[in-house]
């Protein structure tokens, strides 16, 4: 029962769909790259990486990964009134690729069954999703979705639900060192009103600014990525985005600090955006060391690995390179290691496994925090999303009761169940030579050819 | 005073930026191509298109338009939570649009005053910039936008504003049927609380479906279009969302209609979606036969132009060919033509002197309106939208008291003070090889150029 257009809305479900081959990052590839194996483990955290089959792009997964929600879910297509895909791996210029998922999920539900359904891209590097799951709760909120039609009932109103699906395929040129990062895979969250897995918080902290650390030029099939540059626009973006969070959460109300305390004491889990796991570990140790710096807990640290340097007062290279020593120190204190295994390690999880999937890989996160069960009824975690470009978004949810009632092992089976390829494979599949499918579509939704004129033509293969 | 988060949101102003160049086609460009000058003016409507210059492009278009909205409402940069840009001439695969934006935007109000303004780019053909609004307007009404925090006295409190920038070049290969209808601009829509414009009705109806009627392959400068396929999806998807629209508003209450009226009867004004001005006549000409054919006043139109014939009794290709047929005769009919003439030819004057600016042109629409002092504040009007691919949106809203405040000669004033140029000038700046602008920009943002990496090196020129 809905009391108003306002009572909590958020994260329901989730599902994901990923490429059935992979490639070890520590094998043949790292022998071929000449990298230590152990090198790109610990220091990316990226262990197999998903890689599309030939008939597989950012549509066939997006269709995939929603429509395993849509079933496990019984949804009806009428009841979806919205299915937002944010992506950067779009298959067209003007053509919004909802419609070509769309289209694909017709094969199975029948033509017209999504026409009252709305769809639209939403392109801002590895945080569009998170503009889309903004969109469509905010929609929710605002009572806009036709619920008050199908009256179910005296005092009960039938909303409809949207469908916010992430989608990518992470691609850099051959033997670059973004490389060891790629992935590929779609994550589809259900929207609904009171929601069993996450009900999001009525704020979000933002920071936006123009920024060159990654980008993909018009037609270019991989990103140009300025690496080491683009991890501190993503720390000082997250930055900006908590302080908004924060100055915003403790004005509404919504969090109240006590003395010594700090916000994220009340975030019983972190997720932050995992381009790869290692990058969520530094963001961890950003975020941590700035929040916990000016409280009484920060002695213990001090007492650990001395004192910090004042860097602002030392200045220019000197102060940057005596701050970033003390960081890496900080990073292996036991405080740090403490909270970033407790709070933020989990949800890197699929990531280690899947690769870097650009905007699904928060939600990848949420999906590894369900899958060892540690999201705990009533807790409030905190994700912080960022997309190059650059822009941050930092928001907040409290875990449902109906969590306890979803189905855990479906995601870490399917990953076990993909095949291994080889480094030639991978590499014809990366340049698209590869013409054939390694393993033909069977049961699933494949780009079958593209025509002449760049249209492309996709189906349910049976 | 904002007494609730649901009060009314909407359009509060409109701001617009052309490229300063234009080409007629009725003169040279005509004769180049063989066509009667006459057949073009009244087959497609435009009499000028508008043509980027080699400094312009949709992300320049975007932050002119978004400059002005801000000047002329003496905006400040911190009031701005959300600039989001629908566009299907995205400049990058990855970096949002919006980011650019901000960027030359911060050129002129300082670094770092847009870093809490989040941005997203929406692709959807020519609808992005609906779903922009739509998002951009639940965002206002669920409460979201940290309006709380900046208490302005007691009993007020101060929310945030949205803008929508829709930007857009239209491009087709030279010769092909599509080069009549390209053009290019950009508009940006200030949303805010008890708007002075537009107050959005609390209804869409939408309608998608999977096509091929209209995109542009990755990488593809040019669009493939097959015109007249198109044209017969945007009328089955308008009359989908406007069914859908119907059911809608009517089950809320929020339009009732008494014994031999149609829904029409209560918009003042329709504004159809604007490819070429032509479009909207066939769109409106469509709409209301289908509306009125059920009335008593189908009788009017009977007795002057016959009866109309049982197409779906006759079917197949003669009975499409008897339709259509009657849809030339309806669309020629006083009864017809009258309608035509007051609720839907005012929102073409702007496109006829610009051309095709894709998701903004329903927006010009509105500024055509408005330029013209035909929005009457109380009077509902109805706006469709369509975005091929496809999918099309019906929505209304309610003129604002406070219209009579707006400026309303700026755009037009604008438009006259474009330069003419020449067929060869023309085609040069269409494929790209003109590196030279042929009127250097000043006093506006420009693309510099375009680094060797393929980033883009916009600035503010004075």
């Amino acid at each position: 029962m809905i009391d108003s257009p306002n009572s909590a809305v958020g994260i329901d479900d989730i599902a994901a769909a990923f490429p059935k081959l992979f490639i070890s990052t520590t094998g043949e590839f790292a022998r071929a790259r000449g990298i230590e194996p152990a090198k790109l483990a610990r220091g990316i955290g990226v262990e197999k990486m998903a890689v599309p089959d030939a008939h597989e792009d950012a549509a066939t997964l997006a269709a995939a990964s929603t429509l395993e929600l849509m079933e496990k879910n019984d949804l009806r297509p009428a009841e979806v009134g919205k299915i937002y895909i944010g992506t950067e791996s779009g298959v067209d210029e003007a053509k919004a690729i909802g419609t070509y998922v769309i289209g694909m999920l017709e094969r199975v539900y029948g033509p017209g069954t999504f026409s009252e359904c709305s769809t639209v891209e939403f392109k801002a590097a590895c945080i569009g999703a998170t503009h889309a799951l903004e969109s469509v709760a905010c929609w929710l909120k605002a009572g806009d979705d036709g619920g008050g039609e199908d009256a179910d009932g005296p005092g009960r109103r039938r909303g409809r639900v949207g469908i916010v699906v992430a989608t990518d395929v992470a691609r850099y040129e051959l033997g670059s060192p973004g490389e060891y990062t790629q992935g590929a895979g779609s994550v589809a969250l259900l929207i609904k009103r009171n929601p069993r897995i996450l009900a999001l918080d009525p704020v979000m902290g933002v920071y936006t600014r123009d920024e060159n650390d990654f980008f993909r030029p018009v037609g270019m099939r991989c990103a140009v990525v300025n690496g080491k540059y683009s991890n501190q626009c993503y720390l000082a973006a997250m930055d900006g985005a908590f302080s908004s969070f924060q100055r915003r959460a403790l004005s509404r109300g919504m969090i109240r600090i006590g003395e010594g305390g700090c916000l994220s004491d009340h975030l019983r889990q972190i997720i932050f955006h995992i381009p790869y796991p290692r990058m969520a570990e530094y963001a961890a140790a950003s975020f941590f060391r700035r929040e916990w710096r000016p409280l009484p807990r920060w002695q213990e640290v001090e007492e650990e690995i001395g004192a910090e340097p004042a860097a602002e007062e030392v200045g220019g290279e000197e102060g940057a390179k005596e701050s970033a020593d003390y960081q890496r120190r900080f990073s292996k204190s036991a405080k740090f290691l403490e909270a970033y295994e407790r709070k933020v390690k989990p949800s890197t999880l699929i990531s280690s496994a899947v690769g870097n999937i650009y905007t699904g890989s928060i939600y990848l996160g949420l999906a590894s925090l369900l899958a060892q069960d540690l999201l705990t009824p009533g807790a409030r975690i905190g994700l912080g999303s960022y997309g190059s470009g650059c822009s941050a978004a930092f928001f907040s949810g409290v875990v449902g009761e109906g969590v306890r009632s979803l189905a855990r092992d479906r995601i870490l089976k399917r990953l076990e169940d993909r095949v291994e390829i080889g480094l030639k494979d991978y590499q014809l599949l990366h340049d698209g030579t590869r013409q054939e499918s390694v393993i033909p579509p069977a049961g699933e939704f494949a780009l079958l050819r593209i025509g002449g004129d760049g249209y492309r033509h996709y189906d349910l293969v049976g």
